[in-house]
């Protein structure tokens, strides 16, 4: 999700091969880790602290879902740094570590099992960190040319032709085929290539149309 | 995340131990799985079918943010079953599977890492899921009594006397030391315990500053 930084907090071992063996791709970040014995250490420097939690605390601040807390996050980005804190696998964070964040945050989650597990939750924090900087964008697929007005316009004449000669439809009383032939392909957005094809298949019909009533 | 209804299509293995061991809280859904050969067969009954990749296809229908289909998928939901589709962990979807979705969500992520593992991709989309369909609404801190306009009133009007007191304060010249608390104190919305605290501070402090007086 493009995050670089990261703190351990008194691990019990690091470098550990099986943390080496899942970075996989992001072995760099893995590496690149400091390591602080305690979790005041690691914080020195932050400007504020977002620690997540999946159960209510009674002395908690501000309880917020990771999603407002990431745009809070990003607000306060350009002044200063911005810690995320997540807890150990087996307890989460307790009481006192929580005490050192400005913003509790949590994940929308079934009740029932509302501990995610820490690397699940790491990644929909880190994901909504990325979206809130970023933007909801993602790559385009390669666009094909739309089909102009004009274009689709030759369609439905062609296609009302073909469905005509081959007895589908009768001009005098269409009833809503055309309307709902045209919210079909308006829904669809089409493309040049597209009407190019259809209106060969239309051709076809109509060969098929004409070539039968000259029997 | 409180999906139910898992589908797994031609699984190498199941049921399987290390996935009943992952499962934890969730080993109800996993032992509730459907088992198909096919992925066509898989998705019978489905009204739309979301199908997740990292990268761009050529000939990929509709592709839209995680973010944006899990509101398309809801829009669908009262009409009909909506499928979201993931392919395997070492290669995605293929292009002939991905042609039976209506719409290619991808997540954002860093260009340079943009697959995510498989686990991380589907808690995403669950996620996502969840958070369309019941908002962003996380429980609520304990709300303890929130302090009155009058009680915060009297608490800056005992501060000025306490300042003036200990001169630290001088109330013909107070300079911005007045606004500046105001706005501290403006942000914390003060909770009642918390002004009662503040309030035998200061008044501590007033006994200190006429007893040095009196010396």
């Amino acid at each position: 999700m493009g995050l670089t930084r990261l703190v351990l907090v008194d691990p019990k071992r690091y470098p550990h091969p099986d943390a080496d063996a899942l970075a996989s791709g992001a072995s760099d970040v893995l590496r690149a880790a400091r390591v602080e014995s305690t979790l005041d250490a690691a914080l020195a420097g932050a400007s504020l602290s977002i620690g997540l939690t999946a159960r209510p605390r009674e002395f908690a601040p501000t309880v917020m879902s990771v999603r407002a807390a990431a745009a809070q996050a990003l607000r306060y980005a350009p002044i200063g740094d911005v810690a995320v804190v997540f807890g150990s696998e087996m307890s989460g964070l307790s009481n006192a570590e929580l005490s050192y964040c400005q913003i509790v945050a949590t994940i929308p989650a079934d009740p029932e099992y509302a501990s995610l597990n820490l690397a699940a939750a790491v990644q929909v924090v880190a994901y909504e960190l990325r979206v809130a900087l970023l933007g909801d964008q993602v790559w385009r697929a390669p666009t094909f040319r739309p089909a102009t007005h004009d274009e689709i316009e030759q369609l439905f004449a062609h296609g009302e032709r073909a469905l005509t000669a081959m007895r589908f439809m009768n001009p005098q009383r269409p009833r809503r085929l055309l309307p709902r032939l045209r919210r079909l392909f308006a829904r669809a957005r089409l493309e040049k290539e597209e009407v190019d094809i259809l209106r060969g298949i239309l051709a076809r019909i109509e060969q098929l149309a004409v070539a039968r009533s000259a029997q």
